[in-house]
């Protein structure tokens, strides 16, 4: 791998020039956190700002039909190398979650012409990564992924701020809905796609590494478990009388614990939802309502996991006299990423003399819909204390240098 | 025991008719269940019925300071037995919860008539019983046990409806409130009390007895745990770095069904209310209160039960890293019926040849109030599926009867 002589210090202090100046007022809608979604003056504000460093350094830059950011230093039709994230935010957001991924793609392109190197290299900002403007994650990528249907853009997705549709909203912004099956074109001609992002988790921080290489990004089984018991009287009914469902959630969570952790190789499993019927101190339950999130970078791995806890909630349940019913809510496979893409980014990573792990993502990201079409990488950077979607989301722009220096590195050597 | 030569039949039907007719247009707020409680027009066509029926078999009808009913078949100051219920209901109320009781200790009284016995009779109707005027239980009984304070009743007590204070209310209803302090005479000369109520659970259904004779009113303790743990990324954190304090809950519940089973003696446990923060599908939850209701006839018992959940729910965090906080929200202690009364009324059961059993009560009842000064008893029947506090809730008036003559000859008895 040819060594090129980066200058980490100088990368840092710019990146976090950057991330400073895109939390200032001109770029949230909220003094009490980072708060930027589609279509709001302040996330134009935020991309003509990323235009401006762009053109500055020779690219062109345009945007998709509905409003994705393309910045490239090569013509249409060419080949290039991806590399971005996206810049909207969560709506009680940090400054760190997309934005520092984009701002490390622009000091990538930085790096290129400093030192000359001649990549091609198109950068992306994806619109409404968060949902925050329309209740939609990944909404850009999906459009250019072509994973909705022209009625959910024209119809179904609805502004959280006003019920008007994601369609009228992108008309009254200047943008031509009608044209989002175009929008596909936003991944013609990459050879290869990297996008860094915070790890929003602390595997980083808890083992000592400054960089992640994410090989896979986990798919999950979203379900509901709903547990029918009787309600009664919780003073006058005998514990042998009883049809207790909140019995069933404590076996179901305790066994989805176990069956997770059986399961390894990257397995989670949470119950972040529960909803006990009436829920009065003195009444036993009627029924009790708990959501499943099963999650893993191996399909067959994480869906048995989901199969088995469903088959064992309705078994705790008829062995106590119960009946439980589990509905999958939603679903989505998980997303290898591509083995000659990490393999040069571990390569670029040992020659920095910096620690590093290979790793999942537990999060989705716009690099799923990316890798559709086009082999992907992705590189986390730790975040203190996992705290994400947070104004108290913190990273440092040191390690955004290094994860820049590395990508560079890295899409040097495939060239 | 005096055989006593009751026309059960008769007085089925008469306390049946009776239910029927306190179940009309006149004496419910509601078209769709029993609603009627304090100082309605409902509740004083209620009161002024029972009054008629006892003048009718020559009781003195007076009303107390706030409006619990006496009626005496002596003068003031005589000794006499007392009989009664409530006749208030729950907002969504069936038929037979407190009225029941009522319309039993009338049929008493009518049978001490038609059987020439000259036994010495006091009946209670008891005031808000269900706090569905003012949201206080037992309030009737419990000003006369003086178990409130003056402060309670000027200011504190609001009606669910209007919120202005109870005492607003007795005052605009021509009660003198300010001699509130007065209500402790309604106990005065009474030699003993037996109330009669539908026992609000399904023991007596279950065990197919006919007739509970309660030798204790259970005592209970109504705490919180809240369980700190860390809310993270539900897919981006490993099982090992989790801070989940869902799956403390999950434990606690296992626990306390190990441990009112392994306590027995009538002994309970409930987890009612669940509160997950922040209660979303993705997120490993940062915090979760649970509420649990411990109950049982034997203080010292279902105390000790309390104690070792607690304890354990703070070891179950600690052993996983978090902090559990348990705080008690309200204890009563148990209430013992008198044996004698209650040997009085198993002895007059057992010469019906009808299925009965001793038991305790789960539920609180005016007769706790009652306890403290009277030598106190009650007699459950079944209510159907152990359904109460619902228009659904079903009883038989053939098992109401069978009481009234359990009741009588145990009042005979112990004459």
């Amino acid at each position: 791998m040819a060594a090129i002589a980066v200058d980490r210090e100088r990368s840092a202090a710019l990146i976090g020039r950057d991330i400073e100046h895109l939390s200032g007022a001109a770029y949230t809608r909220s003094t009490e956190a980072i708060r930027r979604y589609a279509y709001t003056p302040e996330y134009r504000n935020t991309l003509d700002w990323f235009a401006h460093e762009l053109e500055s350094i020779g690219f062109t830059v345009t945007e998709d039909a509905v409003g994705t950011m393309v910045a490239r230093n090569r013509p249409p039709g060419e080949p290039s190398f991806g590399v971005g994230s996206h810049c909207d935010s969560n709506r009680n957001g940090g400054k760190y979650d997309g934005t520092m991924g984009v701002v490390t793609a622009l000091e990538v392109c930085r790096l290129n012409v400093e030192h000359d190197l001649g990549l091609p290299l198109q950068l992306i900002s994806f619109l409404e990564e968060e949902g925050s403007g329309f209740g939609q994650m990944l909404l850009g990528s999906r459009i250019i992924a072509q994973r909705v249907g022209e009625d959910d853009l024209r119809d179904r997705f609805r502004a959280v701020d006003d019920g008007r549709s994601f369609w009228e909203h992108a008309e009254a912004a200047g943008y031509e809905p009608a044209r989002w099956r175009e929008c596909a074109a936003v991944l013609d001609g990459l050879t290869g796609w990297i996008e860094m992002h915070i790890e929003q988790a602390r595997v980083l921080q808890d083992t000592e590494n400054r960089i992640g290489l994410v090989d896979a990004i986990a798919g999950y089984v979203h379900a509901d478990v709903v547990v029918y018991g009787r309600g009664d009287h919780a003073g006058a009914t005998p514990m042998d009388l009883r049809l207790d469902p909140t019995l069933v959630l404590a076996e179901t969570a305790i066994e989805l614990e176990r069956l997770a952790r059986a399961a390894g190789r990257g397995t989670v499993g949470t119950i972040g939802e529960v909803e006990v019927d009436p829920g009065l101190i003195n009444a036993i339950a009627s029924s009790v309502r708990f959501s499943l999130d099963i999650r893993g970078p191996l399909d067959e791995v994480y869906r048995g996991v989901a199969a088995e806890i469903a088959a064992f909630a309705q078994r705790a349940a008829e062995e106590r006299g119960m009946r439980a019913d589990y509905a999958e809510r939603q679903a989505l496979p998980a997303t290898p990423m591509d083995d000659r893409i990490v393999g040069a980014l571990e390569a670029a990573a040992a020659t920095t003399g910096e620690p590093y792990r290979r790793m999942h993502s537990g999060a989705a990201h716009d690099t799923m819909c990316v890798a559709d079409r086009v082999p992907t990488a992705m590189v986390f950077v730790p975040c203190v204390d996992g705290i994400s979607h947070h104004p108290a989301e913190d990273a440092d722009p040191a390690d955004a240098a290094l994860a820049a220096e590395i990508i560079l590195l890295a899409i040097a050597s495939l060239q």
